[in-house]
Formats: C-alpha cells, sequence, structure tokens
C-alpha cells in the first residue's frame, strides 16, 4: 500500500498538497485535486490515526441493489479518512428519522450523508440545532439554495437515451417514466420530450406512463402500452428494475427485444450487464455521488467553504444488446 | 410506533421480559423470545436511550445486491438496540483488516460483526486483543469451535434443488459450483451427489464445474456443458449470479428456459424474481443472518453466555418458472 510519499511523487507534487486534498482544502486547484484524488482511489490511501470521527450515512430502504452503490462511494472517501461509516435505514417513518437525529447526537458524529427521498423542515432544522455539515444525495425535491446536494444529470440523461432510439430509426417511442413528483423523474422525462420534438416527432401522451421506479408497475404499463392500436417500437424505463418489468411483459407478448421492441433503462446496476438481453441503459454514478458528497462534509469539516452547493454528476448512456434499429 | 408497554400486552408478557428480549439475556424461553422477537421486529422497535454505542459491520467488498441483504439484517437490530452499525470493506487485503481494527479500538467500538471470507489468524488475534465479542457470517473456512458463527444449511440446500429437478424427471442433472475451497460450496455440492445417489442416479463427473459464484465463468462452464455429447437437460447452478450466467449460454444455443433446460439457482436476491423467467432458486435467508450474528453479538455484550457457538439457518427451495419436465 502506497505511503503519503508515494502519492505525492507519482503525483508529482509536495506531501503538503496531498494532505491538503485529503483534508478536502479548497487551496488545491481543481486539476491538481482531481490528479492526487484519482492515485488515492487506485491505492485506496486510507489516512493513518484519522481522527477516528464518525459520519452517518442515512438512507430510507435497505432493499435494493441501489443502496450498496450508494454506500460503497461514501464508505470509500470516509474509510479513507480514517473515520467510520454509520449506516442507518430510516423506512421513510418521519418518527425513525428523529430518533436518528437523537442518536447521531449521542454518537457526536461530525458529519451526516443523506439519501432520504425527502429532507423535512423538521429534520433539516434539528441538523441544523447540532451544527455539523451534510449533504443530500439525490435529492426528491429542490433542497433549496442552503443545502448542499448532490445529483445526476437526469435531463441529458433522459435526452440520450432517447436521441438514441431515434436515430436508430424508431419514431413511436414510449416512456414508462419515475414518480412525477420526484425531480429525477420529472428531468428525465423532459429530456426525452426535448429529444422527440427536436428530431420532429410529436409527444404523445398515450405513449407516456408514470410508476414507481419498480418492476410490477412498470410490467403492467408495457402491457397497456402493447395492448395500444399503434404500439410503440420502443421503450425507454426510467430505470433498470422497470426494465426488467419491460422484458417480462415483451416476452410474454411474444415479443423479441432487440427484434421487435428496443428497451433502454437507467442507472446501469450491475444487473444490466447479466441480464438477457444485456440492457442498454442511461449509467448513474451512483457510488460517485455519494464519495462526492462525502468529500462535500470532509470539506465543511475542514472548515472550508464549498465551491458550489448543487452539484450534478455525469449520466452517460451505456449501448448494449437491448436496443436496435426500428 | 408501539411502546415496550404495548409490545408486552400483545405478547401476553410482563415489560421486564421483553426488556430481556432486547438485552439478549438468555433467562427467556426460546418460545416467549421468539414471540417477543416477532412483535418488536413488526413495530421496528427501537430501544429509546440506548447506549448510542457502535458496531462494525465489516465486509469484503460493497459490490453486489448480497452486500444490501446483508447490511440490512444487522443494521435493523443493532437500530432497534439504540446502537450505531459502521459498515466498513477490507477488499480483501490483509493490510486493510489491520487498519480497520485499529480504527475499531480508536472508535471504542463495542462488537462485530465479520462478513469477510477468511478470518485470519492475526484479525482473530487482534480482534481477542480488543476484548470485543464478534460472529462471523458465511464463514469460507470452519472458523473452530471459540468463534461465534452463522451461516446457511447449504447440504439440505443442495439436495433440495437437486431432489426437485430429480422429481421433474430430470437425470443428467449438471452442477455449476461455487468455489470449492469454500465451506458452503462443498457443502452443496454434496447435497447434489447425495440426492443423485439417493436416487440412483451416478454422479458424473462430467457434468461437474467449479465456479467462482459470478456469473462470467459459469456462462463459460454451462456453454461446455451444452457441447457434451450427452448434455444435461437440467443446471444447478452455485449461485444466482451464475445463474444468469447460464441463462445466457442457454439463449446463445437457442435453447428455451425450462422447455429445453430447467435451471435451478442458490441465493435468492431480489432480481431472481424479476429475470425473465423468473428463477427458481433456493432462498439463503441472507438478512437474517446478519441479524442472528447481531443478536448474539449483543447477548454477550450483555455477558449472557450464547446457547451455541454456530448457528445454521434454513435455506428453502422456492419454484418459480425456470424449472420444468424433463
Amino acid at each position: 500500500m502506497a505511503r503519503l510519499a508515494d502519492i505525492a511523487a507519482q503525483a508529482g507534487v509536495s506531501i503538503s498538497t496531498v494532505s491538503k486534498v485529503l483534508n478536502g482544502r479548497s487551496d488545491v486547484s481543481a486539476e491538481t485535486r482531481a490528479r492526487v484524488q484519482r492515485l488515492l482511489d487506485r491505492h485506496r490511501y486510507i489516512q493513518p490515526g484519522g481522527s477516528g470521527g464518525l459520519v452517518e450515512f442515512v438512507v430510507n430502504e435497505l432493499d435494493s441493489p441501489w443502496a450498496v452503490e450508494l454506500i460503497r462511494g461514501a464508505e470509500e472517501v470516509v474509510q479513507r479518512a480514517g473515520m467510520g461509516l454509520v449506516v442507518s435505514a430510516v423506512h421513510g417513518r418521519s418518527k425513525l428519522a428523529r430518533q436518528w437525529v437523537d442518536a447521531l447526537a449521542r454518537r457526536g458524529s461530525l458529519g451526516a450523508i443523506l439519501v432520504i427521498s425527502e429532507l423535512s423542515p423538521e429534520q433539516e432544522s434539528a441538523l441544523r440545532k447540532l451544527d455539523i455539515p451534510f449533504a443530500v444525495v439525490h435529492p426528491a425535491a429542490d433542497p433549496g439554495p442552503d443545502v448542499p446536494s448532490v445529483g445526476a444529470t437526469n435531463w441529458p440523461g433522459g435526452y440520450t437515451a432517447t436521441r438514441h432510439l431515434i436515430e436508430l430509426g424508431h419514431r413511436r417511442i414510449a416512456l414508462i417514466g419515475g414518480p412525477p413528483q420526484r425531480l429525477s423523474a420529472r428531468a428525465r422525462h423532459d429530456g426525452y420530450r426535448a429529444a422527440l420534438e427536436e428530431a420532429g416527432i410529436a409527444y404523445d401522451e398515450a405513449l407516456v406512463r408514470h410508476g414507481d421506479f419498480e418492476h410490477e408497475l412498470a410490467y403492467r404499463h408495457a402491457l397497456d402500452l402493447l395492448a395500444l392500436p399503434a404500439p410503440p417500437t420502443a421503450i425507454f424505463a426510467g430505470s433498470d428494475h422497470q426494465s426488467l418489468g419491460t422484458y417480462r411483459a415483451l416476452r410474454e407478448r411474444g415479443l423479441n427485444v432487440p427484434a421487435d421492441v428496443s428497451v433502454v433503462g437507467f442507472d446501469d446496476l450491475p444487473f444490466a450487464d447479466w441480464v438477457t438481453p444485456r440492457l442498454t441503459t442511461v449509467r448513474q454514478p451512483l457510488s460517485e455521488m455519494t464519495a462526492m458528497a462525502a468529500r462535500m462534509v470532509l470539506q465543511l469539516l475542514a472548515g472550508e467553504e464549498l465551491e458550489t452547493m448543487r452539484v450534478e454528476l455525469v449520466t452517460k448512456l451505456v449501448i448494449r444488446e437491448s436496443t436496435g434499429p426500428a
């Protein structure tokens, strides 16, 4: 395992610069920070004799492959800083969330990363009273200008996925989207619509369904769409789970993916590369998002200002086997 | 949310009995403990004003849907006891594992749950020096008589899966197993063999392949098996991931599941119920296993003796769509 001096030598900087990056100090250029961070990441550098302090990671549910991607990014950054990541699930219950704030105070945690779909005013004020830095990942609604948050570029994700289908010659492209009250789902929907309009394809409400990011409802929506007088030749699903529900509906109707109908997902969870056909999907950098949130918390802990309160990490279309010519 | 008194009333016991169960005390009958525990679970009861102490959860990698199942069980029990679960990944590196023991000491954690594939003598002795209770989940090798451990009933799992295929009329049943150096993989293999022998079917080494529990190698093993002069009509895969690799090989060869070849997996991860066809698999109670390990640690923390140092939780065949008549 590399020592601090090795990392400094490889990055071509001083040890004190590496140390500044480790401690989230802002007086390092973005370019140098990125280079040093890559080396720290590659060597999984852990700060010896770190504070031993704790950072909290709070998620609604621990019930999906999503959760492990999210934990991984935060765990790597927090462990490398010589600290511990305390993982809690609040099961969407405000009472549990209150108890969690109490527990956090008792434990003397130094910071928090929240992946809860909504930060209630009550929770936010409780956290503010404790006066510890926190950051919100993948916020359901706009967290406001004072709350550090990390998301993904959802609008470009929706746009790129739809554009890919249009380039393959598809004209009847359906959307099985996420819950419309979630910012991320709305942005993906609008990206879909923008790509259609740009290509001169009329937005057809009959081809748009709203789901819950889960498998079952997407399955039923897909069956409905296939029963239309003019069914779609391509379906853009709002999540990888929704893509699997769509796969099921297509197989039950005897339709082949992608020969009869193309499918694009969103997330790029590990199983996207294992299912048959391998799923074309928009990669959402979940572990990078929580790693970034953890770095923001460490930076605030070090008494530094954040460059920005809101970061969106880039999504990327990963083309596999589930999309083909119309 | 239920108070302690409500739980006691519903269970028909005194508040002090509920409190004993919460604190892992052994002077409660197994039957009463189970009844109270079920109610505590159902109401997600959290001990108010718990110690605020920490329990460590250490896993090799945070890279699979496996990990979230494992974290969930431990998190529920630890959170309910008013404590925090610190999650760390050691990436299979002994150096990281040493640093982790240092971090644990610095944090003053009260106990540890280890889901690392091997507990090195060095790690064990470091943990023993700290004198904190710990339990090992899903041990790769026999952890020895002094180490509390929780596993699944792997032999009966292998036996039941194979029996199910035999009852469907299959005679040429292949096994794509896990790494033979892992206890769990060996036990599943032996259960497979026992079911064959019981049915008077000769064990054929040509039909047995060893994998790594992962998708890719299983895919190649399945292609090999299908190229045999007398290919199998059923494949028992050592994990759900291996089943997906097997699905891929079958589709590429134009074979239908289960009409041409039946497939059984092992684990019952959430995606087993989403893939097409839905996977028949042996359910391994991953979250219950870490919940049990967490309870053992709490019991040891309360100064109680464990009833047993080694617990195996029951596996169960879940029949879905991937198995059919030979």
